[in-house]
């Protein structure tokens, strides 16, 4: 594995292509056709769809819609406390944990940034974005490239070398003084696939913590590998910051909840600093129940383990090269994944174009792991195609 | 009317009071009640609920929740359009109104601000929220009194006088070059309820035009006398911002839904340097249905008409002193006002404390008009504290 570790300025970095969620809007536009008829294989959210409990639990709450939602969100907080085993006053809840990736930054202002790539775009457009607006600031971004013979996996001794090389490397001038540094890592990565063991990470926030340097761990996809996770670890160290959401594994994309774990004196600037209520209140419930609903947790393993065996066996079979998955969805690659991408779409089916993404080529696409008619409706489009070239 | 311009640094602003919005949590955690017995008369959503129509919509919606959300709200801005008869490309939703007002301060900029008050505090509070988050920003917020003899009401004239001497004032010398200047104006008033009407805003917005200053237009409580909203009417003014919100009137106000609306140009900006998929797919659907909802819109007026006469004629009777209103509150002040507060929060009423309130002190409360039993509940209970007093 090669550490490249090159400085750059990237102000227009969200220029790059957007990331695919909400791109169901615009293909249903183009394609004249209803999102719901379309299959989104961009979108990696739980085949299982939301689950019956939480319909339930929101039908229940239709009518309270007329009360402000709990600015501070106790209840879910508590419920998140008991779940993971860990103290409500080192959780913040967000409106999506894009909310609180966008707070930590205006927060913790980081000069040195430590992105691993291939990896999820929303750390550096995020970062970018608010450049833009704090006029001023200029964060200097490295990029730590992850290699395909490694199965795009974070090497635990490599990239510690990356974040001393960050910290040690001169600050922009203009910020000598106090310039903070912050590395991130998705764990599973996406749009990769690959989990490192918790050991690994744990070596990983160690190091960070010697160095002062932050990081930012983002366990989005954690649930589908739950005993990899960190998240009751932290507790000791100020410099790790977890970030999780309801979004995929509970279903909940369209509500908008996410949660974030830190040191109490982190959580409580941020909550100084945010804009009031941003999380409503059917988001609070859902969550909630979500955490207790134990029986959807045990179907979702169930119906991913046969489903990415499935597919396994079909990408096989079709020659189709794949990296091994940890989550809910593969990086495949293919020498025609634009042609095959775009013969996909005519038909109302979405993959994941990762042409977009630093590091990787239009030779990607991310595949969501969908309930087994879709899958199997993918795969029959995958054999035409093949048919057809061949 | 006097109109008392000091400039001065608010840093601290925040710290001060918080608005009553969400408060019926902590109020329930408390006085050990649950949260839906508390009356609350310190919010003032529309006491008919709900609508019946949205929660039909969103009980068929719950099994879509497992899509992301038009992260540009496309279908709500083309009803909303549709609605006010204006352009698609001058509106921006939000996850509430708050989101708006925090991006405009953001990409905007000011560093000369006025605000009226006795008004809504979150004006202050954001543009003090900001300046701490994005450090090196100081803006200079400068007060313009509205007097009690007055029915705290803008004089259109003395505020045009007061934006004027504003954008005259020397700026902040650190800034010097670009200093941009931001007027707020809330119509009708919060918390005290009076309008201005349409033909003294367009003046006011055409003299902020002629300065160059932004005139923020909060039209929260707009939608109780849409007669006097100048939405229709900002297309050739590049410094009119309005925003609207659909929490009160429509009591949506767990799902968290706002609009602003203003030049094509700063929509672009906007959308630029936000968050992606902030509003969820829930408060998007709710609030393109309300805007079809004139039954319910009908019997709103209707209800609270009604229930105005109600309080006005209660108040007369107990000698409270009140503002006469145009939206579904009202200011009354009462000398033993916080005793009264106190003795309304034992029995689990909530009124609206406006002693943190600038132009204010301790003897204003703000009251909703809510139900005819509620409203009749509290008129039993300020009868009985009236007794006890004489």
């Amino acid at each position: 594995m090669i550490s490249s570790y090159n400085v750059e300025e990237e102000r227009n970095a969200h220029c790059a292509l957007p990331g695919n969620e909400g791109n169901i809007y615009r293909a249903a536009e183009e394609l004249h056709m209803q999102e719901r008829k379309i299959m989104d294989f961009s979108f990696p959210v739980n085949p299982l769809g939301v689950s019956k409990r939480i319909k339930a639990e929101l039908r229940q709450h239709l009518k309270y819609l007329n009360i402000y939602p709990d600015p501070e969100a106790k209840r879910l907080r508590k419920r998140l406390s008991q779940y993971h085993g860990i103290d409500p006053e080192r959780i913040l809840c967000g409106n999506g944990s894009s909310e609180l990736l966008h707070l930590l930054i205006r927060v913790l202002r980081p000069r040195r940034v430590l992105i691993p790539v291939p990896t999820h775009q929303e750390y550096e457009k995020t970062v970018s974005r608010i450049q833009e607006t704090d006029a001023g600031e200029v964060a200097a971004i490295s990029y730590h490239q992850m290699e395909k013979a490694d199965g795009f996996r974070v090497d635990a001794n490599t990239f510690i070398r990356a974040i001393e090389s960050m910290v040690a490397s001169p600050p922009n001038v203009q910020y000598s003084s106090q310039s903070v540094c912050m590395a991130f890592l998705c764990n599973p990565n996406s749009p990769t696939g690959r989990v490192i063991s918790r050991d690994e990470v744990k070596r990983i926030a160690e190091a960070a913590k010697e160095n002062k340097c932050y990081l930012v761990l983002d366990e989005a996809f954690m649930d589908f590998c739950p005993g990899e996770s960190v998240l009751a670890d932290g507790a000791e160290n100020p410099y790790l910051i977890l970030l999780r959401t309801m979004t995929y594994f509970h279903a909940l994309a369209g509500l908008r909840i996410g949660y974030g774990v830190c040191a109490q004196e982190l959580v409580r600037e941020m909550e100084r600093c945010r804009e009031p209520g941003t999380i409503n209140s059917l988001a609070q419930r859902a969550a909630a129940i979500a955490l207790k609903d134990r029986a959807y947790q045990n179907e979702t393993y169930a119906v991913v383990r046969s489903e990415k065996k499935f597919l396994e066996k079909k990408f096989t079979k079709l020659g189709i090269e794949f990296i091994p998955s940890d989550a809910n969805f593969y990086l495949i690659k293919m020498h025609d994944a634009q042609r095959v991408l775009a013969r996909l779409k005519t038909k109302g089916i979405l993959a994941g174009d990762c042409s977009g993404f630093r590091g990787l080529d239009d030779t990607y696409l991310r595949i969501a792991v969908k309930s087994h008619k879709e899958n199997a409706v993918l795969i029959r489009e995958l054999t035409k195609l093949a048919g057809k070239e061949g």
